[in-house]
């Protein structure tokens, strides 16, 4: 990308399949990004080198920062990064903070990651709370969630943030010209709404290009719009409950194709295909969420993550940082008109 | 039941398919039940007057009751029962409060429908606001879950009277014995939730038997709870994401199973199961969810009820009616624990 190759901090620690995933994963990225990024691997140093010592033809550009601590389940997120200095994701944070590292990806212990974020690189001036982007499948293809659990109770005001958080990243990250964006509530009128999104729905019309009005959760997986903004306790009740009947369905479809016993020989490319779709549709294989509205980069991605959601959290992770991501919702923050005194009509 | 048959006011004007339907509904209910109902039908009374004649064998105990306005989209719920007093929703809920009939079933406009039995026959003492109860499927078997949009913003009080609704009306109607009760959040410790649903959780522990905790939306899916208690916000979210999920499943499915095409003729049986799955899992088809809260029975309907759906939301109204379910609601409400001090400590 330059002459000078990006840096990305990627935390080895966090998920369920161990430290060897990540580092396989980050080999499969070093090897298919060729020389534009070079990696600092965080994590228990014995064994990153072992496994980074079982493969041939390792490429360069890989380095290892020893971290001494690990988070566990039972560790208060917001406690990590004074109880647990040495935690390879708050080590991880560190590296941006101080410019030794460009971005940071860490997958598990988003609660972790996202206060380390939070509390080493500073929220962006304007901005009053982080968000989780996160990809999620619909008929139209991936539609960005925003947030998907970082901050459970929002303002009107923050989730006007959100909304411009999440535009400028569809536009610069994921290359879509002109997002929609719309709010997720219980009707299509801007009547319809709790408080909050009422009053959010006013602000976001007057202050936010692309704001398509409200949306409901049928419109969501039909791809209504590029960028769905809720707060943090509504978005993990539609991403769970996304998750629950997709189970369902998939379930009950499989009872359905039973009953063709006598074919099974016939249709077990038709069993694949529907295994293989639960995946497709499944969020948490989409690997790397950026959390939203903290000066740098930081890329989460779901415990369950295999190598190809660790190359596709470093892939993320490089995106943002080509393109400024911080930098540039920083500047259309700045361009925002005041609204706390909450005015809202439309300029 | 009793000697002297129960009376149900069935609203003939809301539906989607036409005061036909719903009077097609009313009579295939009339020959089921068999002279334990009788059925004030409301609305125009040529229309259904006419509709009655096109059947033979109607049979006994079906009178008409001539209502001169109705409900169009673009009337305020809250004002119908003020500028349109005649309304046939207006006239079935008044029918209730004069004793001329035991309770009332109306289909398509919801609002219409909770104003106007919250206006007539006024909440029940105790109880601040209502809530819509609705059947939604599982793999163990239909959820009931409320609110379903009634009442959007809630007090942690209000989703504590909420639960023990449901309760009652797991137990009185739907015949279960100990119904479990959980409320939906984004995690399953107390100490997850937005404000408002964590100090609800503290109040439903403390007060509410059959209290489970916590529960997300994968588990509503799977049927951990029987009741699902939640405001009508978050509700309307869950049934709509399902709705939407459950749609792009299918699709998908169906387009795997089209690569099949070369034995469309033996997969058949399957597309037409699976398109019955459909219908399996609209939460629409389940016909009627009552208006919990109001002293006296009022069953609603999705717009789109057909004959079944009608005959299914008037069983409910006899089964709710024949199990005194407000007096229920009344009683327990009552012997609650004042709650309102804010204390919440286990008895």
């Amino acid at each position: 990308m330059t002459a000078d190759p990006m840096r990305l901090a990627v935390d080895a620690m966090g998920g369920d399949l161990g430290s060897d995933e990540v580092v396989r994963g980050v080999i499969s990225a070093a090897q298919e990004l060729a020389g534009t990024v070079r990696f600092v691997v965080v994590g228990d140093e014995t064994a990153i080198a072992a496994e980074l010592a079982r493969h041939r033809n390792v490429p360069p550009g890989i380095e290892i920062r020893h971290a001494s601590q690990t988070i566990e389940m039972c560790d208060k997120p917001r406690e990590v990064y004074r109880r647990k200095p040495d935690a390879s994701v708050v080590v991880s944070a560190r590296l941006v903070r101080d410019g030794e590292a460009d971005a940071f990806v860490s997958i598990g212990n988003t609660g972790a990651a996202m206060a380390s974020a939070v509390f080493m690189l500073r929220p962006i001036q304007g901005i009053d709370r982080p968000a989780i982007a996160l990809p999620i499948p619909s008929l139209a293809g991936p539609v960005i969630l925003l947030d998907a659990g970082a901050t459970v109770d929002c303002s009107p005001r923050q989730l006007l943030e959100f909304g411009l958080m999440g535009s400028v990243y569809a536009r610069e990250v994921l290359g879509k010209a002109s997002p929609t964006i719309g709010l997720l509530s219980n009707g299509e009128e801007p009547s319809k709404g709790n408080e909050v999104t009422r009053q959010a729905h006013v602000l976001m019309a007057a202050e936010l290009p692309g704001f398509s009005g409200n949306v409901e959760g049928t419109d969501v997986f039909r791809g209504k719009c590029d960028v769905v903004v809720c707060d943090g306790f509504s978005g993990n009740i539609l991403l769970k409950t996304g998750e629950g009947v997709a189970e369902m369905v998939i379930k009950l479809v499989g009872e359905e194709l039973r009953r063709f016993w006598w074919m099974r020989a016939a249709l077990l490319p038709l069993r694949r295909g529907i295994r293989d779709l639960r995946a497709r549709i499944d969020y948490r294989s989409f690997g790397g969420a950026p959390l939203l509205g903290v000066n740098g980069v930081c890329i989460v991605g779901h415990g369950k993550s295999d190598v190809d959601a660790i190359v596709s959290a470093i892939k993320v992770a490089r995106r943002a940082t080509a393109a400024s991501l911080s930098g540039v919702i920083a500047k259309e923050i700045a361009e925002l008109r005041n609204t706390e005194s909450g005015e809202g009509e439309a300029p």
